[in-house]
């Protein structure tokens, strides 16, 4: 840490008039909101500042590398192989880490993964995996390393000793209207990975009505900051953009995502699951020196799949977090919902599903009570979506638009509400939008 | 105060995108700064969001009338004649008010008058009139009421239950870049005066060198401004443009000013400091309705001089505020320095005053200990300049340039070398600036 001493108004003073900050008085900002010296009050002019007057890519590695060494960084150097991570920014019914993290293992890359968990709309990664009953993602660092050695995987939670600053400066910025700017997320999102100790990261950024992001020039940008800010850390980072406009395969919630990442991993996965799936996995591959290629990688992950060593990795690693690794072969063991609703096509109902609003998705999880409206409401594991109609599938009177798991039925009948106000239909089949639409390296 | 209720974030997001805020979201953060329900670092970055968006007239003149009704209201409607204030933004060796006020009573309109303590290079009335042995600034407002009817004026601090949103906000301004903000500065002066209970209003709006405004054009914005701000409350507002390169008269510090002052209420004061005091107290009386014109405002404050009668109600309001009215034929009962320095031309001086830079002369009585550097500083009122030199004065060898009054060598070589690096000479004399620069009405 730098014994640089300033005082904060200067700081800020010199954003405000559109300056670029020195590496030192970044430094002073990150640590000072974690020890005090840049107190609160401080920390929001100068974020507000930051918001309407910008960072150069040098800012934004500079305020990364200072918020990431605001607390522990892990240190896996010791481990042998190339240790690999995946970083999403939300999405509805995205359970890709649940697949990708042993698929990758099973073919040969380390993935020290730290996940967060669901706020609004968006699920997270640690509510799913705590479907799973007695599954915990609050491990100490030496457990961690542990399974990752001899698993090959490892998903957890955030300790609360890596990137103090980060938590700090998020509980500042979601009350300040400072959430939405680019240098920001970018530092947030890349100084929690870059302190896991990885040697290189894949980052699927999304874009669309489900998304934080709304535009793709918006993701885009944002894809490449991370981007500068890996090559800045020397850390290799691909990052691609998808669309989130439906929601990512067929279930949304928790127990639904975790039976359908486990049919995936089954070889039984949707399609546009798979392909987003496959897409993130081959490029972890890739970059941790485990095949050579897109198609390379590809030929292994079918492999890994078809001879089950992938699911295996999935069962170790339930195993080895506490988790009951008969879920694989039983689904009963998962928190089950006391109803299922059949949702289903009018009788005027006719021609194709033109949209399924994955925003208004999110909305009817959390009508069920499988959301988070604040960081410290319970979620219900067991309610959710499931058999959700994909966009540009025919519809007719009676055809099944989704399945709801509830536990309540006045909360179902608003996800009703909000689900068929989800899906929209046209009379031609709708002109299919890619999903994977570009890649940032 | 409003029933409406917002989430501040809400209000923070519409100022950074540009909005114009309503009067229920003004007034919601008025007084949320100062019950909490707008937390200080939601304040600050808002106040950051208002520096670099802007706020409209309309904007800033509820955002003056709610904080003018964050706290208590003096209501002098009940007292008979015209209640008219005059407020300027600072500079060195202006002792205006302590002239203007008395002169103003003696002519006949109520000057109910609030003010502030220095702070940096500039001084404060308050601390200039507690040089008057036993002098209270202090008084609640029966007292206050009780002294403007029967003396027709009365000098003090604000009271702790006035404007207690300003005092909030500027301390969070002054930490956070967020001082120098047209708006901002407007309702904070103009809320303060507005709850003083007057009917109108004068403002002396300073700029140049040692002026809180550099430039004319910021000084003009923020005349207008305040104008603006009293025509929507319903108090006329005349504000004067007044150039402050050098200090005004000839004496800067406490003891001094005080000396100064009584001369001038003597008929013995110098012109610069009469013409700027003349022409305020001629607004005030033209306001109040105590004269036509300007004409007959000078003619009026002529006679209330040369009869004494100004003078007079300056003992009085000594006498009424505990101060000793002796002080106004005896200056020994004023702390006095324990030594005078003459600061003298250097055996090459030649030609003329070209520069006597204000900002340096107010550094000189901050390093003789006659300043505060910090709200808590004591200052010592002994210490001072006198006799400064003006610009367009003659130079030739061993001219007084100033007298130091000091009480600490060490301080007074400090200040000698400031007043030296102050004092600029040229060979021809230069062309004099305006004093009086503009009025805006």
């Amino acid at each position: 840490m730098s014994a640089a001493s300033f005082f904060p108004q200067d700081i800020i003073i010199k954003k405000r008039d559109g300056g670029a900050l020195t590496k030192d008085e970044i430094e002073f900002f990150a640590h000072g909101v974690v020890s005090g010296k840049f107190a609160d009050y401080q920390a929001t002019a100068l974020l507000m500042a930051i918001f309407l007057r910008g960072m150069t890519p040098q800012e934004t590695a500079w305020l990364t590398d200072a918020m990431m060494r605001s607390g522990d960084v892990i240190d896996l150097r010791d481990l042998p192989g190339a240790k690999v991570d995946k970083h999403s920014t939300g999405g509805v019914g995205d359970k890709v880490s649940l697949i990708l993290a042993p698929l990758a293992a099973a073919c040969g890359v380390k993935v020290p993964m730290m996940s967060g968990r669901g706020l609004g709309h968006t699920g997270g990664t640690l509510d799913k995996l705590e479907a799973i009953p007695g599954f915990r993602v609050r491990l100490d660092v030496p457990e961690f390393r542990a399974i990752l050695q001899t698993v090959g995987l490892a998903m957890i939670g955030q300790t609360p000793q890596v990137v103090p600053a980060d938590r700090k400066l998020y509980a500042l910025r979601d009350v300040t209207g400072t959430v939405e700017c680019i240098p920001l997320i970018c530092a947030s999102i890349m100084s929690k990975k870059l302190a896991e100790g990885i040697d290189s990261l894949v980052l699927d950024v999304k874009f669309g009505r489900g998304a934080f992001m709304k535009k793709k020039e918006d993701a885009l940008a944002l894809a490449r900051a991370m981007v500068a800010v890996g090559q800045a850390g020397g850390k290799p980072v691909w990052a691609q953009l998808t669309a989130m406009n439906q929601p990512l395969g067929r279930c949304a919630g928790h127990t639904t995502e975790v039976i359908e990442s486990i049919e995936c991993l089954k070889g039984r996965g949707p399609a546009d699951l798979m392909e987003v799936t496959f897409s993130l996995t081959g490029h972890m591959l890739v970059l941790g020196g485990a095949a050579r290629d897109a198609t390379d990688a590809r030929r292994r992950m079918d492999a890994a799949i078809a001879d089950g060593s992938a699911l295996r990795k999935f069962r170790e690693m339930c195993a080895a977090q506490g988790g009951d690794p008969r879920v694989v072969e039983d689904y009963s063991i998962l928190p089950t919902a006391n109803r299922k609703l059949d949702v289903r096509a009018d009788a005027d109902a006719q021609g194709f599903v033109a949209e399924v609003d994955a925003l208004r998705c999110g909305h009817a999880i959390m009508a069920l009570g499988g959301g988070r409206a604040a960081v410290t409401d319970n979620v219900d594991h067991a309610v959710g979506l499931a058999d959700l109609i994909k966009i540009g599938e025919p519809v007719a009177p009676g055809t099944l638009l989704c399945t709801l798991h509830l536990n309540d039925e006045a909360k179902g009948a608003k996800a009703e509400a909000l689900v068929r106000d989800a899906i929209k239909f046209t009379p031609a089949p709708p002109r299919p939008e890619p999903l994977i639409q570009d890649l940032v390296r």
